[in-house]
């Protein structure tokens, strides 16, 4: 068998490691000449393979690929885009396979969330009914953490270090103040369908009285009484409340906070964010001063401080799935397996995509105190090996130094036009 | 000459370094015994004071105190307590010179921005004229950078360093997502009267094309058309727009943008941040995806991410502030005095303190670039020693560990009570 080349791309949203994943990829690829010849990524995710827009990464230099496991985001550029299913547009399908024939590809590697492990599997499946097998493996990577099979999925780790390390600081700041300023604080953190990331916060919390006071999570519907209660006590007990609340809570009838109901002067919807919804909440009902954050992007690409555990597992996944793919597996995903708690011991397992695609994992309701206020002792478990160690980036003038790729584009052998829907 | 003891109080808002400060200070004063008995902390400032409850730092544990050079926040507690003129509320002044009497107290360090050395002023002032003359001397901090004389206030740089690392973050992110998804994302900072920590992100911008690609400064009111050109510009030059904007942003007229008219459906004031108001113009005028933050406590209490100058700096001025008083000066506040800038030198000096109460510094206009919308290179020379250097505190269970004193309280010895009004 002669080396085939290999199709390595990054999907849906960034994350603060998954550019630690590449690098595994890239870093590994490299000692299996005699399998795979050159490692070719996707500009722009799974359209730089649509619109025969690859990049060559083996004219990237070493020291490049090496500084990847310490750069936040996608170096080639991701995309939010899914193929549709193969009835709906089996073009893009076909298409897809017509671009890897005519560069040699015989290894696609698709790093991402859910509905990208459901792409991996079905290129898996039409590049066999079309004559034309591929050797597929996913790579998991979501800061949402809710791929299953996985014990957990890189990019998660280092959002939750940073969710649970600023809601300390600010606890501090707020409890110094507290006396005669501030006594509210909302941090608003992402998770629009699952609290994984609101529950991180909880990790802050190591004694009696210490922030978060509450954490208001996706799962589970706000009532507006007791949570204003809870509050109360908090700020009547510890002098302040510290609040983390998901970008996805939802109110008694099940929508959003973020857009219930509230306009502006201009019948605009409110322009975004639960967190002053929740501070207006708490201000109307209380007269309690607030302040409250949006941390946003910055969670996702907070490489600064990510979690050490969590950047040695997205390089991991990156590894293993050039081994995987060596060593004959197809249509499989890396995963992380669990091993102990103390000490936190983990290793490398495999998931078959068809297991993987399209399944979302919830955060189990025992994870969540009775009250629905806060973490559960099980929840903490799970969540504290997470987010140890610490993996700090090279400064230069005060600043990360982060790598910018050269991205050097493979001659088009098609030269076709497609165009991406 | 007997020694005496010594007050010490946090005064407005906390910061990453405050606390350094606090550490210079105690550990500073233990060496000098024959002149300073005990140190007494205002428990939340000089509300501490008027109240008479003072903690005793002599019973906190030597480590206690070593910790909290890398502990963000108010240990003992701030306040937003601004004393009144001498001919309006003499009463208190009379009270602070009556708790200080009672408890042997012949030095006054206040901590804190310009209002709190207006106060330290005043004290030094109403001492004499009380017939109990105090040793007053001012130790700058704030993360608005706003007090004159000193290069530069402790708590600034920090904040600066956070500000710039985060857009660099986010850019990153936002550059790999740009292709499909947000190309315009809207970072909103501290600084309500001055932009010097809008203008601290402008260091993320080292080369053509790097972000942030616009500052808004509350220096330059908003021009809406020049503004959405500028936005447009970069989108179709750098393929996305990143934008810091200062709190304290005014429109055309001269208002603040985040109260600038727009309600929600019951009339209330829109909920604040003036992030999502640029954003939403940007969407409404030009139609791009975009993202928002609000960092609001999350840069100030930054701690993991502090700039070591800063930390150094803000050690250093709690140090000369109690050399000051032992060697017999009075009302003056220590100051950061640039010595060079490449390499980056600076050394303690001295400041008047009726220089000092009551002057803001502005950020000069030749700071900012001839369009309004970015840094100069004077200001890019100015700021950049200052978030130089990394430093950073010990993590336990992926956690940076915080001091939390045990601020045991010195027995009062008047015992009336004193109403803060």
């Amino acid at each position: 068998m002669t080396a085939k080349n290999a199709f390595y791309a990054q999907s849906g949203g960034v994350t603060a490691v998954i550019n630690a994943s590449a690098c595994g990829v890239l870093e590994t690829a490299r000692l299996y000449p005699e399998k795979i010849a050159k490692v070719y990524a996707g500009r722009n995710g799974i359209i730089g393979a649509l619109t025969e827009d690859l990049i060559d990464t083996s004219l990237e230099p070493i020291e490049n690929i090496a500084a990847l496991r310490y750069t936040p985001s996608g170096a080639f550029g991701s995309c939010r885009y899914k193929l549709k299913g193969l009835e709906q547009n089996k073009a893009e399908y076909e298409r897809l396979i017509e671009v890897f024939k005519a560069h040699n590809i015989g290894y696609f590697f698709y790093n991402g969330g859910g509905d990208s492990q459901d792409t991996s599997y079905k290129v898996s499946q039409i590049g066999e009914s079309l004559g034309y097998p591929m050797t597929c493996i996913g790579i998991p990577k979501t800061v949402d953490n809710d791929l299953p099979v996985t014990d957990t999925c890189p990019g998660f780790g280092s959002v939750a270090k940073y969710v649970a390390v600023s809601i300390r600081e600010a606890n501090f700041d707020v409890a110094s103040m507290a006396k005669t300023s501030t006594k509210v604080f909302v941090m608003e953190v992402m998770g629009r369908h699952a609290g994984w990331i609101a529950a991180a916060g909880g990790l802050a919390t190591e004694k009696e009285g210490d922030g978060p006071h509450i954490i208001l999570f996706p799962e589970i519907q706000l009532d507006e009484e007791k949570f204003i209660a809870k509050v109360d006590e908090s700020v009547k007990k510890y002098g302040y409340c510290s609040i983390v609340v998901s970008e996805g809570l939802k109110n008694a009838e099940g929508k959003f906070l973020s857009e219930a109901g509230t306009k502006d002067a201009f019948g605009h919807v409110q322009l975004g964010g639960v967190a002053p919804v929740i501070a207006n909440m708490v201000k109307a009902k209380l007269g309690y001063k607030y302040h409250w954050a949006v941390a946003d992007y910055l969670q996702r690409a907070a490489r600064h401080i990510a979690s050490k555990t969590d950047v040695e597992q997205a390089y991991a996944v990156g590894k293993a799935a050039v081994e995987f793919a060596v060593n004959g597996k197809n249509a499989v995903m890396p995963t992380i397996v669990r091993v102990s708690n103390a000490p936190y011991q983990w290793e490398i397992g495999s998931a078959n995509l068809a297991d993987v695609a399209n399944v979302e994992r919830k955060m189990p309701r025992d994870f969540i105190s009775a009250d629905g206020f806060h973490i559960s002792a099980s929840c903490r478990e799970y969540l504290q090996p997470l987010i140890m160690g610490e993996d700090y980036p090279t400064y230069v003038n005060g600043l990360p130094r982060y790598v910018e790729l050269n991205n050097i584009a493979v001659a088009k052998i098609l030269n076709t036009e497609f165009k991406v829907k």
